[in-house]
């Protein structure tokens, strides 16, 4: 029976999102309570594979998520699932919302629900727990009269839904990724995505924009960019980047190989269906075919054979 | 008297950050729930000026700095403050260390000291908790045997520090930033920087490349690069920009302009002296005389006055 | 009286060129021996204006021109024609083709007519003579049996045409410049052209890169572009560019002043109506309204007047 | 034997530079009448290899050279001669430099020894003739009195060297190239050039940046570049570029690999042992090794078999 680990406890969008998989649901489920434990159990054997989130998460630390990714025993990313932000307003019973005093949120859940929170219960103390799943505890407990949290938490723990969709921007999404040991790397899709990080010898502009320019050339297109400091220093970096296609395309293939001769290092971090977005259509030049043309023109050439 | 707000509440590093400015000892100091209260009271008009974590906090959310720079009233930095991540261990009484049974820690802080706690409280129970001052205080109460918290925080709640000098990386260091109104740009010192964010109007990476080559043509170097969904989308983004030089300095001043014309939007987020790092030789044609000459040049030919 | 100087002798393409100006008609033409000379009678105020071949030429050394204009006292090009390269077969009389014996001709023309003198005159002795209108006179004077030559010079000397429209290729096209002292700089026309000669620093490719990075980032087009070895070395270079739009144009005079700061040297070659093709569509954000309005927006962050 | 078609009549700079060659002592040579007659005496079969002008020529039409390496069966350059521009002024006998009252140049020695003759015959006629052989030729028949030549062409025709040495640039150069077919391709020698034509697909600055981009990224460093028209119309352009390196160097491969496959039509012009300059220290990651290193790296990724 397939392990997935997932950043918990039960109740935590990371689960929600993890429910989304069809293999979820007759897989063995182990709730983590980090982002870091979740990855462990994956290096550690103890998981097959894992759910964390990746950005703009509402449950815990994103840089983490990336920092546990670049260091350690090489996983990579074999699935990224988005989820919409969609947070409950929950209490153990039914009651009106002008009864409420005391409210609990995780704090990434209070600022993303602020201005609900300001126009429904003005008058509430809000005070932050360490996650989703503790603000539905401590309302279960009886120690707050009300949470933001989300739907998942509000069902684990039988909480009352005063209201949903709860959320100050409608449209907010959140990605988690399924990261797992390098040898599951995925079958190519035709509209997939590919994850790296690099660590650039030189941390100037031009360096940055050499990198840059080896995805452009190859008509290869960012989706995400991202430089962190090194483990070491703040003010070294290393550059996450997301781009469209797969390490079996030619020109990602190509671009990467392209960044691991001029980068300090690379670090694979793997090539996955893409949730959202299609692919743009290739600049002339860019098809695998044109890549198997052009190494048989070069050949042909380096051997004297002209037309 | 001059009001700072700060992420509070009081025992953060925020606070700590805040403490390191002469003018602090002076002024009022108002601790917030969040970072968006923090801000907010800057534009509320509450404080004059906001404390708020950066890049690589232990504190909260970076992200959420970055967006509330992004959004609604304009703000700029006017300061940053560079702190060492430097942990205390503390609990009520002085006690041995396998005594220890439960140890709470905010998340972030757990992330930074996970290899300490495993190697000195292996058996303790951590659990995780919302601010590292909730730390402090849910062991003052008595909730918890220890804490993984800020020496601001140990000594706030008269705690005894067990150990200090806490992390599992020495040399890690935190970035808060000052915010102010924007008619405080400060005067340049020489080696400044600016941040400023961009949305772009096309996300492909051609597009990324532009903004970047705009810095580069003039020999203004990056110092972080970041792409963030945009509020409404997860997948359109926009670039927060970090860059060696001040607004004032002709340079970085064309740049802006440059990305002003170029892009959707650009956002100012300020000029303010750097902490770290030494300024960068310019290459050969981006000083101020070179900018004031190569115009008077340009308009000499204009006017059709050649030597 | 306006005096024109041009590439002599009576009878070149060039005196074709200047002819095409309405201003020819009154004015005095002085055919000059070359092109140094034609430019050189500019300098020394013994005409007002030269018409040299620029590019493609059929009549002398276009290289001369480019060094004409890159050293020396500078002038610029105030009008460039384009002339369909036209050939003419002449006699002194009308004679059969099989009787022609030996054929006059300039190198250049010879060139541009070696497969239409192969198949008309396949058994004529070609000898090549120092320019279109010499081998004109030595038909005149008996010497040879024929020539290719330009329609002005058949007509000059009186000569009789067996053939016209002579020539390989049916679209050739010949440019020729009008030269000028600098403070005659043409008014723009909304299709511009301009040209510039730069001397880099350094002569790596990244250098080059930087020079066309300053065009394309204001969407400056480049319409033809050379690099030269200077007159003291070959291998030193520098390049000669020609660019849509005018030294008027925000973009194309911010592009110049860029130029001016990063290479070693710029020298401004001229601005002037482009003949042929259409002006591109300018990518967004590169307009004179453009770059006042950055200018302005810059210049109100800088004081720190912020919406 | 061997034999060597070149750039004549008997007495040309391209015969002195072929001379220059040891395999040309036990050769057969081959004047031929024009740039075009000795490139298609190689095409036709009656050469094994042509020597013909290719930059900076005295002799005649550079563009010449371009437009027939460009175009129809392709060749390839394996060697490139540099020599020295050095002029003599000769006469059928010794006499006084005030009694020469004619003197016949061609008309790209008269522009390079302009300064010279203004100087040292300043009331001399000066009359432009079809080549520096024909300028000996008709001083030896007693038509002028003294010639602006080539040394090999006074020596050719007896003439007294009246002055050697003569030009107003001391040390100008000129470049022959010597062109054979495709299957005579030069092993490498460390310091070697390749020459390329490409024809862009959109005659855009970013196209041609593109174009650029792909020798920097590999660290190609680029010794000449040149738009030409194509044959067809003016106005649109193809490049010519000179780069460090041989074709059978993986880094200048890849980049020629990579112009084939985004332009319309890239034509190689062969990789030759380099006459001037150093070959530069190469950027790191771009050695064969390096190439090879990522070659493998990429395979292993591919395959799942991360460390």
């Amino acid at each position: 029976m397939t392990r997935f680990a997932y950043l918990g406890p039960q109740g935590t969008f990371a689960e929600a999102a993890l429910r989304t998989l069809p293999e979820a649901a007759t897989a063995e489920l182990l709730p983590q309570p980090s982002v870091v434990a979740a990855v462990e159990a994956v290096r550690g054997g103890t998981a097959d594979a894992a759910v964390v989130p990746f950005e703009n998460s509402v449950e815990g630390s994103v840089p983490t998520t990336l920092d546990e990714l670049a260091y350690g025993r090489p996983l990579v990313v074999i699935k990224e699932i988005v989820l919409p932000v969609n947070f409950s307003f929950v209490a153990r019973t039914n009651m009106a919302l002008d009864e409420i005093k005391t409210v609990a949120a995780h704090p990434h859940t209070e600022a993303q629900c602020r201005g609900w929170i300001r126009a429904n219960v003005p008058d509430a103390a809000v005070s932050l727990v360490a996650s989703n799943a503790t603000a539905a505890v401590v309302v279960a407990e009886g120690a707050y009269d009300a949470a933001v949290t989300s739907p998942i938490a509000a069902k684990h723990y039988r909480l009352t839904e005063l209201a949903t969709d709860v959320a100050d921007t409608a449209t907010a999404l959140t990605r988690f990724v399924l990261v797992a040991p390098p040898d599951r790397l995925p079958d190519r899709t035709g509209n997939d995505k590919t994850s790296v990080v690099a660590f650039i010898r030189d941390n100037h502009t031009g360096a940055l924009l050499e990198v840059l320019s080896e995805f452009a050339a190859r008509g290869v297109n960012l989706t995400r960019i991202e430089s962190r400091p090194t483990k070491d220093l703040l003010g070294k970096y290393c550059f996450f980047f997301d781009c469209e296609g797969h390490i079996a395309d030619a020109r990602v293939g190509d671009a990467l190989a392209a960044l691991h001769r001029i980068c300090a290092d690379v670090r694979f971090l793997g090539s996955y269906a893409r949730v959202e977005g299609e692919p743009r259509s290739l600049p002339p030049g860019r098809s695998d075919a044109d890549f198997a043309e052009s190494a048989e023109w070069l050949a042909r050439h380096r051997a004297g054979q002209l037309p």
